[in-house]
């Protein structure tokens, strides 16, 4: 068995995801919920996907070997904090959280000598439904798992949270904090921050009900993530601001460059920017479809 | 037999599904297809998508009762003037653009007397994919078709236009080619601009490839339009160019007031948006649903 008593602390999507996938690999012996609605804890004690579930975060984490943290970012810290003298000494601690530089610097504040007993996580997987409701078994499958070590990171504790993940299906990989908040601001936080931004302008139209009637699936697909919880993406707009608003001034650059073509009529200057955009996108699909060939 | 001899000018996505389709209804005796690419209007022989092709624009439209242009916005007017003199007094030319404004100019400039024989038409519907090799009979199965007739338009011009649609599937809607331009540049141009601009930026990160290893399906579903035909969206651009930039305006304002939140600390001015942003989204997800259980 690799866990005895799993805390898992929010037991919505990624939460509950998890403790299903574990459970059926036999992997924890008894899960046990933290939350603060306890109608849906009862809920996930129903569909099974915890044993039991506790209504305050330290008789959660007592006993615990292993605690996952998976609430929205902005309560990280106090949650740490309310644990922190409940845990026990080898106790392994992680979390699910999309921005991993706060998390780390709350976790360092917090934790001091258990500090090492902490490794940053990230499933890069998801849904724009939220809930244990939502919670499947599967939603790890062949998805990546980013881990983000620090020098200070005792080894067999990733170790463990590496096991874990690979037991619940995904690919564990592991990277910086720096590099994760980089790249995930790019390919993650922007674009929900882009179809917010599309979606609330549409919303302020004029007959913006009439507007959708003629919308197709190209803006189905593009906005769909602007039906993603708004209070995790506030959470981590605000944990990743630095990276998030370096790189959204970078996009201001390129959508500024597409901008100065049509204004300026410069019709080479436009299908060139087009022509290597579909380039990168037809190169990005070819990954994804050789990525799902290999695992099939 | 609705039509006798249909000219389809342009046999790629668009052009061949509506072929196929009315095709498939027998809603004409001959279809006759002109393009520039001779390998693909073979192609689209063998296919059965047309009964035969001419290699002048001429010889395609003389005898035609129907005209369907079907080919990138820019080559409208030359192809209008080009295609003029060799037209039926009684002809009835309709056209698929994506942009309305412009080409009714191109048609006022070049058709003359014969203009209120003219039907501009858009039908909502797409793939990523062109060519006459990804043309499909069902395309048009409950999409919408916009038609944006004019006070001078010919009623038996749009009847008939109105009748060739439905026939492939699709429901006519009516609006003012103001109307539609003001629409599709919120609805469809903006979000291409901005999944190509998207694209365009990871394209010039460092490391980009590594960078895709880390983006999920949200990302995936985003940019899934930045794989479009990049002179087609050239095109588009240029024709709709006002109603575009007008829009994009708009877009800025709304997502600088995003960043405005983020980078003032204005946790709920943020969360506000994303909630008003998602609420949106989600009545949008309704009336597809409400939509697709309807045509079930």
């Amino acid at each position: 068995m690799l866990i005895n008593r799993l805390a898992i602390i929010g037991v919505g999507l990624i939460g509950g995801s998890l403790a299903r996938a574990l459970k059926r690999k036999k992997a924890c012996s008894r899960v046990v919920g933290y939350g603060r609605d306890m109608v849906n804890l009862q809920k996930a004690v129903d569909l099974g996907v915890i044993d039991e579930y506790s209504l305050t975060v330290a008789s959660a984490v007592k006993d615990a070997d292993v605690v996952v943290l998976a609430t929205p970012l902005s309560t990280t810290e106090t949650l740490l904090k309310s644990m922190r003298s409940y845990l026990r000494d080898d106790v392994i601690i992680t979390d699910v959280g999309s921005a991993k530089g706060s998390v780390v610097d709350a976790a360092r504040k917090t934790l001091d000598k258990l500090f090492p007993r902490f490794v940053p996580g990230h499933p890069i997987a998801g849904k724009e439904k939220s809930g244990v409701v939502a919670s499947d078994a599967d939603l790890f499958e062949d998805h990546r798992v980013i881990l983000t070590p620090l020098p200070e990171t005792s080894v067999n504790a990733l170790d463990l949270v590496n096991e874990m993940w690979e037991l619940a299906g995904a690919e564990v990989v592991h990277v910086s904090v720096e590099q994760h908040d980089e790249i995930l601001a790019a390919t993650s936080h922007l674009p929900h921050l882009l179809a917010y931004a599309l979606v609330d302008c549409l919303a302020g139209m004029q007959k913006c009900d009439e507007i959708f009637k003629f919308a197709a699936g190209g803006f189905a697909d593009f906005s769909r993530i602007a039906s993603s919880n708004p209070q995790m993406w506030h959470d981590i707009c605000f944990s990743n601001r630095k990276q998030l608003l370096k790189v959204l001034d970078l996009f201001d650059e390129y959508l500024n460059n597409i901008r100065t073509a049509i204004t300026n009529d410069n019709s080479d200057e436009l299908l060139k920017i087009f022509s290597r955009a579909k380039e990168t996108r037809d190169r990005f699909t070819q990954m994804r479809n050789k990525c799902n060939d290999a695992t099939e």
